[in-house]
């Protein structure tokens, strides 16, 4: 029988993990089982939750187990849909004490029915026309309360320098200076421009903002518009509204999940989700073809582990096609090496500061990760790349790493 | 110039406060401030986070210092929506360490555009006839995988013990034995009999589950078949999308928000969102008439102090109705007195085991919390409300408690 495999990580005492583990299983689904009738229990077989496995993990500090508890729900329980799945395995539970929910394991016939990525990694490379390489990504800087013209000033000095993404500032919403509609059409004109003179094509995701049953219509028109990608702001909607976005027809355009929010309901390490299940695993299930995600290099920054786990859950086989791991904050040229000997090639690299801080501008940035790239590709160490201008100014400005002393 | 303040708590090194701060005021709004030239400075002015207040807290174990900070962020830079507020003043931040997310503070011009409860507790109590008493609620038990008679059976006893409202068990979805349209038309046909038989009339919340952009539909059929309240899973969906049905003029029933996954959010001492501010504030914002967290009571609990302030975000003066607050779980008819004490009589009394547990079934819980109601506003303390058998049955079972000994 069809199902999902819960994985919650519980603190508590060692003696009580069985008794735990079998309340959730039993709580969170038929309510109980001892005391019914046979005939009851023979009808509600299908529907009861079952404990598969219970690991010890080792003691915290105040002598209390951590263990990992694996429980099944059969599909019988819930309709197929990302709220009906939480409310069922972490509902009630996210409330009962230290108890983190850390995976879920859809079984194959469950997963068909979810959709996963429209584009996925080889659908965005085939538009973007670079299947060798890490694409780069920059984003905008400081752009609430300016104008079109300053926005499209920094388009264009992104774009100049070859990066082959722009995103949208997440706090960037609808606005009477740079108005949704106008970011899109103005935009597009500018990478149009850029692209004559360069022959580089860079993509622009634009924020997708505002009220949730509205969305759609703006995203049609969006597409309509000529948008490249959306960007979306998942956790502070619901994931299920993203997959309501990548299931439209009528949209049909790559979505980029931004990480707004998701701290608040990831970054305990005894209660709320891992990060790989809601930035990895959740992300890439209900559609989104990128998912951004700190880097392990920054000062806003995940643990490697985590990320790496995150990257994991977006691009592992699986009837679903994987989502682009953007790895994001604290990334300079520098640390190309370590990024691609970190997430390969299939991943964005994607910069703010690193971008925007080089010495000779936007412009002087994106050109620098670009020579990064190649260097690397090339077996180059990046101090020996000396031709190229760009890359040795933001090595003289933030140093480099090897990417071998990860 | 109106906004909203947002309130964190962070631990950090003392010294590194006041940056930190100013960091976050800035980062989360115009970006950079002391390097921009004095012109952009005024274009940008109406635009920038202003630290309001740093107020240490005391240290934690490790010697850091907790502190409270309160930002002010312009209502210029985020559309009037809660995704939109939620991103720009925890956004980011939310995934930069320690940082908790207590509360936010909306000025009344800001306030006045969210629509808050539509019907909201004097609403709720219009509709009920009854003004001057907690409400009673229970919860259909163990349905999972039951057929409508079993349902049905429940929904009666529930009824005839006089409880004013029944709500689904949040973990119902749609399915085949007991589907959504059927539980309303059916139910109702059991809940006017009741009432014919007895006078007493009591409400059910049928659970609005499926995905996101169906459920306006959904729940504006639900108001043609003659359902009483929405039951709501918020927090697996998304604050707006409550935002949306309380909005919507064609559904305008009451809706009754569960807390099921906001431990994922608010359970961490350092991480998330408070509880007052998840389950209060922003639940009253968005526009539920109910909002249900765990007793502070139960084995499922949560600290009483934290309780209230969810009570007085729900309750307190304000442009926008106050919200019934629903403390669940570990609920027995002893501890009515303590109730009252802790939640006054606006607030809906809400058992699952308290009732189906009782000796003399479903019926008899009901009529047990009831005559427990009564005998506190008599004055009498419970045990000496003899003619009261079904009180007296269930104090035998679960002992009671005086409001007093809190």
């Amino acid at each position: 029988m069809s199902g999902v495999t819960a994985v919650y990580q519980i603190i508590a005492n060692k003696d009580s993990l069985p008794k735990k583990a079998e309340g959730i299983a039993l709580g969170l689904t038929v309510g109980s089982w001892t005391d019914l009738p046979l005939l009851e229990q023979e009808q509600l077989k299908k529907h009861k939750g079952h404990v598969v496995e219970i690991k010890e993990m080792g003691e915290d500090a105040l002598g209390k187990t951590m263990a990992e508890i694996h429980i099944r729900f059969p599909r019988a329980n819930f309709s197929t849909d990302i709220p009906a799945m939480l409310t069922t395995t972490f509902g009630k539970l996210s409330l009962d004490g230290q108890v983190k929910l850390v995976d879920l394991k859809l079984d194959d016939e469950l997963l068909a029915d979810f959709p996963g990525p429209r584009f996925g990694i080889s659908g965005i490379r085939k538009q973007l026309d670079i299947y060798d390489r890490p694409l780069i990504m920059s984003i905008f800087k400081g752009v609430i309360g300016r104008d079109m013209n300053y926005l499209l000033d920094q388009l264009r000095e992104q774009a100049l320098g070859g990066v082959d993404l722009v995103k949208d500032d997440e706090i960037l919403f609808d606005n009477e200076l740079t108005p949704f509609d106008k970011r899109i059409t103005e935009g597009k004109k500018v990478l149009d421009q850029v692209y004559e003179e360069t022959g580089h094509r860079t993509l622009y995701a634009v924020n997708l903002t505002g009220r949730t049953f509205k969305l759609r219509e703006k995203a049609r028109r969006a597409k309509e518009l000529g948008a490249d990608i959306l960007l979306f702001n998942v956790f502070t909607y619901g994931l299920d509204v993203l997959q309501g976005l990548r299931e439209d027809e009528e949209i049909a355009l790559p979505i980029m999940a931004h990480p707004a929010f998701s701290g608040a309901i990831a970054s305990s390490e005894r209660y709320g989700l891992s990060y790989s299940l809601l930035l990895g695993t959740l992300t890439r299930l209900a559609g989104a073809d990128f998912s951004l995600f700190p880097s392990p290099y920054g000062s806003v920054a995940l643990e490697r582990e985590k990320v790496i786990k995150v990257k994991e859950a977006l691009t592992r086989e699986s009837s679903l096609k994987p989502a682009f791991p953007v790895p994001s904050a604290g990334i300079h040229p520098g640390l190309v090496p370590l990024l691609i000997n970190d997430f390969g090639n299939d991943c964005v690299i994607n910069a703010g500061g690193g971008v925007h801080g080089h010495p000779l501008g936007a412009k002087g940035g994106g050109r620098a990760f670009r020579q990064a790239v190649d260097a690397v590709q090339a077996g180059i160490p990046l101090p020996e790349a000396t031709t190229s201008i760009e890359l040795q100014e933001a090595i003289r400005l933030w140093g480099w790493k090897d990417g071998i002393t990860s």
